[in-house]
């Protein structure tokens, strides 16, 4: 409701409101997608509603609620731009979103500090590509609270959000407060931070590692030009590597030891996840299959 | 006490024992000296033991009773250093410790998840050097005590480690344990690695810096070689600039603000924190003072 009220109010007028109800909360959903109906109505614009049923799409995929419903969110708004020839999609996550995601990020051990993009491009099933933009990502769930309430304006509640059920509410009704209790103040203002020092440090690494040339025209690794770089460099460059060829689950004990494959008297092989192997060649890494 | 043990049966044979008495637990501390005492004698080690009052300190130079602490013990390492002619100190802090102080450092607004260094060199007030060692710094508390009470070997507890009074013992007895069961896991070990890269991501960010040449022969940055490199990067300089000009308290906005006088029709000067300004002069950014 603040996303759409503040594009309006920035001038925004080529807009379509699109409206996935998950099928999750009965009529609590359909009272949603009626409230949203009202609003796109309320300003003159196009409105795009679908209704799903996210728990039965989880089950038979076997995923999670949250990724079901994240897949079935994304191929809703693929139809939509589709149909309505635009590729752009604002989406209202703010700031205690993006504190969350970085903490349940931390805490499913991602390396690092990493949030939710404010832009991103995605590819959709259908060979289509959409570009997410997230204006309020810096903004406080509070504050646009205290905006719409201070207009007179209503929004909806997902009750949902509100039960300590999930994890991901576990980290916003317990984990968060009492961070902020300890650490005195607020500890999400702290995380988005961090979340934009983390992105600049996989920018600066980026820029290193393409400034090292560190690999060849096929895209393997120079162990010459790998050999004479500091130890955090190769690091990032083998894990660059690796990840670019689908090798999951690399630690940074694996990496240490492809780096021992660096000395030309270290070992020439090395056993990677899923059944692949890390060999050196004519001065060159390469990853092999099977 | 595992430290001791470890290096003893680790082959180190030329240690000094030290131990001081912070004077903050009364009789639990005298017990302690004499427990340290009966130890080193057992090992037939050289023993340097001494009792401050940290609390009057801290109340004297208004620090923190941990600020305090701390410098009371470099300072009776330092002295324990000249005395025997050694500069290596062996500390005992182990993984636990270490992700306290990442959670803690992030709580308190550091960028990134900044641990204790595994090997630190520190400038003591009489001149001499330092080179503080923490070998255990990846091997949780639960191992070592594992390990000790395996062998039927004693320790001591420091009774104020459990009482949730600082936010430091509040960061290990509530907030740890509500993310381990909130994560399902240990997150300890979690942000232990975390640690690792973060050091990593800082020092390939060095490199980075040293690599685009970004400073001229006077230390001041080049407005035309910072121009031409991506965002993070400037940001990444200019960070680095103002932290060696003993600029604090720098934000990311400032460094957005600093950025945009790289321009050349952008404002050639900035006020900074403490009354010191950057400016802009032949195309160089410099530090001034008043």
């Amino acid at each position: 409701v603040a996303l759409l009220r503040l594009l309006v109010a920035g001038g925004f007028r080529k807009l379509v409101v699109c409206h996935l109800d998950h099928g999750l909360r009965g009529r609590a959903g359909a009272g949603d997608a009626r409230f949203v109906g009202r609003l796109a109505a309320e300003f003159g614009l196009p409105l795009e509603t679908k209704r799903v049923r996210v728990a039965e799409l989880a089950r038979t995929t076997r995923e999670s609620i949250e990724t079901a419903g994240r897949r079935a969110r994304h191929a809703f708004f693929a139809e939509c731009a589709a149909k309505h020839r635009c590729r752009r999609v604002m989406l209202a996550h703010h700031a205690d979103d993006q504190a969350e995601t970085v903490l349940w990020n931390l805490l499913r051990g991602s390396h690092g500090l990493q949030g939710i993009k404010p832009v991103q491009r995605i590819i959709v099933p259908d060979g289509g590509e959409l570009e997410i933009h997230r204006p309020l990502l810096e903004i406080r769930r509070a504050e646009l609270r205290t905006w719409l309430a201070a207009h007179g304006w209503e929004w909806r509640e997902d009750g949902t959000n509100r039960e300590p059920v999930t994890a991901r509410n576990r980290l916003r009704l317990e984990a968060l407060p009492l961070l902020n209790d300890i650490a005195g103040r607020e500890v999400a203002e702290l995380l988005v931070r961090a979340a934009l020092a983390d992105d600049d440090a996989r920018q600066v690494a980026d820029w290193a590692l393409a400034q090292a040339r560190v690999s060849d025209p096929q895209g393997r690794l120079h162990v010459r030009v790998l050999r004479a770089l500091p130890a955090a460099l190769q690091r990032a460059a083998l894990a660059r590597y690796l990840a670019d060829r689908g090798v999951g689950g690399v630690t940074r004990d694996l990496l240490d030891r492809a780096r021992a494959m660096l000395e030309s008297d270290g070992p020439a092989k090395l056993n990677l996840p899923g059944g692949m192997w890390l060999r050196r060649r004519e001065a060159r890494l390469v990853v092999w299959h099977g």
